[in-house]
């Protein structure tokens, strides 16, 4: 259903980035990155929830110093991200980071830069060209004014201009973001940026925002882009913990059939009809599911007489009636209990399903 | 920037719906309609939170008499959530429902169906024809199989035969919903939908799921019609309170600047250069411009070196460093204050900006 635009593959560690590699879900530590006891545990947890590159923030010697015991310590390729000082670029590349992001205009001058290129030559690591609304040259700026939706030329100019500073270098390992904290930007920006360019592309909003605004936010820009086939890899961007980003960004691939990771949950919003404690039996399910692999639709609902028809796609379902509720697979009745048996009836059933899987997967 | 598609336009009480009217918002109760207490409770707190038209569940008698009672309380239209039985539509107009959600094919046949479109027409009242991918009529499911995002026919059918039912008895204040619980099938279900018809359409995505899977769903699908100018009106559907669904709403709607409510939150996701506690400032900051009105930016930045410049388009922010923090107003210093006078200095500033903005506004 989904045509994605052909762009060139890089290796970020040994995770493929672009092609036909699968869209990867990216997040950002908040630890102080020198603070490795924490930085560790936090990637960590992160790549347990499926996160697949992770990205460090670099403002001084010390962090870059910290990421050769990083990457030891974690099984996902890590990203050191730097501004300003190409010292810190090369030092991070020393100690084994497996890409930089960096603005390349901002490096000092083509001296300090062709340093951080060769640095990245010698160690085949590849560079994120990361130019941000926020960081755009002031000659650009001037140019073509503040970018939005209807002008986004100077992110777009911005970046390709940083771009051809590598290529002067004969370097080609890149791949490109041009953030915006505004949507309509973010999606014209990279739908104009991906037809100038085949270098892989990782989209997103920058500041999005708190749970629910940036989870709209970038659901919608992101949402956008990924229909149509832009967008290589990506971070969903909150202010929170990141595990939430990954947890979004997986939602996200699904909501499009992208990936699927663990199962997902259909349950109607309530209504006058209802006779259970709906929420609170969608909040228990939700928060099982979570630990589990397979790719199960899981239905929750609030009536015995819609519940397993509206939800015939669900592989498994409860639906609660006055005391009594039913177990239903596949629109079918499969059981019939009392409305406490419900929960752990499902749960029951679910790691049945679970370990079948697994079986059947070995 | 959104070139928006041409519709009819319907009235719901007081609100347009369709045509030039602003696309706006909607929720259903989920308390027992019959408990007016507890439902009126329910949908005056819905509507300071901007919910424009609200509907409940009629799944019985004592529920479509209780709907004179909320009527008259509440300043919102009231519209009656009807399946099966046409008398529960019929006593639901003649309580005084500004509109019906029925699927018309499913009433009991064309004399019952005469009857409730002669009481809509007596009583003015519009009817949405609503469909879900859960209530297909067998034929239409043998003909087409069930609908997916390659071939949502059966929806769509499905619909229109039941919109040709009320034109065969010269109605036509109408509006469609056809819902599915896949993203893929509600883009492509309404799309086509959308070509076929002038009627207003009401989109959504049905059990979308919990808070953050349901508004990752909503987002993308709604973000993607509403982007291409389809959608009258919309319902965001979460297994959680009603005010979350509003919330998302206006978040959606403001993501893509189709209508703004309140302050905007931009707040950097933090990192290793974050020196203050960015998610309890960001949060506080989020609860306090809840209750706003000014569509102001507001900023919250971990870092005082990038935050301000990187947040220009704020009206107003907030940048923390060691101890020390600043309050910028677009990308320009305002004030610098210790870290613990960050919050209630920011907060007095906003308040100042609202009382400007009403006095200006009147």
């Amino acid at each position: 259903m989904i045509q994605r635009r052909k762009t060139k593959q890089i290796m970020i560690g040994t995770v493929p980035v672009g092609g036909d590699a699968p869209i990867s879900v990216q997040s950002m530590t908040n630890t102080d990155t020198a603070d490795t006891e924490a930085t560790i545990a936090q990637i960590i947890g992160l790549q347990e929830a499926g996160c697949e590159i992770i990205r460090v923030a670099v403002p001084d010697l010390e962090s870059a110093a910290a990421i050769r015991e990083i990457r030891e310590a974690v099984s996902i390729p890590v990203i050191a991200d730097i501004h300003f000082d190409y010292r810190l670029a090369v030092a991070s590349m020393e100690q084994g980071a497996h890409a930089i992001r960096i603005n390349p205009g901002n490096l000092g001058g083509s001296e300090k830069l062709a340093k951080v290129v060769d640095c990245a030559k010698l160690h085949q690591v590849p560079i994120r060209v990361g130019v941000n609304s926020g960081s755009i040259e002031k000659d650009l700026l001037k140019k073509y004014g503040y970018p939005d939706a209807e002008n986004p030329r100077a992110l777009i100019e911005s970046a390709m201009r940083n771009v051809e500073l590598l290529e002067e270098q004969d370097f080609f390992e890149i791949k490109i973001s041009i953030k915006s904290a505004d949507v309509l930007t973010t999606v014209s920006g990279y739908r104009r940026l991906s037809m100038l360019t085949n270098y892989p592309l990782h989209i997103g909003v920058t500041e999005a925002g708190g749970l629910i605004g940036g989870t709209v936010k970038s659901s919608v820009a992101l949402g956008i882009l990924l229909h149509e086939g832009i967008g290589d890899t990506f971070r969903i961007s909150l202010t929170r913990d990141p595990l939430e980003e990954v947890r979004v960004g997986y939602e996200l691939l699904r909501s499009l059939k992208i990936r699927e990771r663990g199962p997902e949950l259909i349950s109607c919003p309530t209504c006058g009809r209802t006779r259970i404690d709906l929420f609170g039996l969608a909040e228990a399910v939700e928060k099982h599911i979570q630990k589990m692999q397979s790719p199960l639709k899981v239905a929750v609902m609030g009536c015995v007489v819609n519940g397993p028809g509206e939800a015939k796609e669900a592989d498994i379902g409860v639906a609660g009636g006055r005391g009594v509720g039913i177990i239903f697979k596949k629109g079918e009745l499969f059981k019939k209990v009392k409305e406490d048996e419900l929960l752990p009836t499902l749960i029951a059933e679910l790691e049945k399903m679970e370990e079948e899987r697994k079986k059947t997967s070995h």
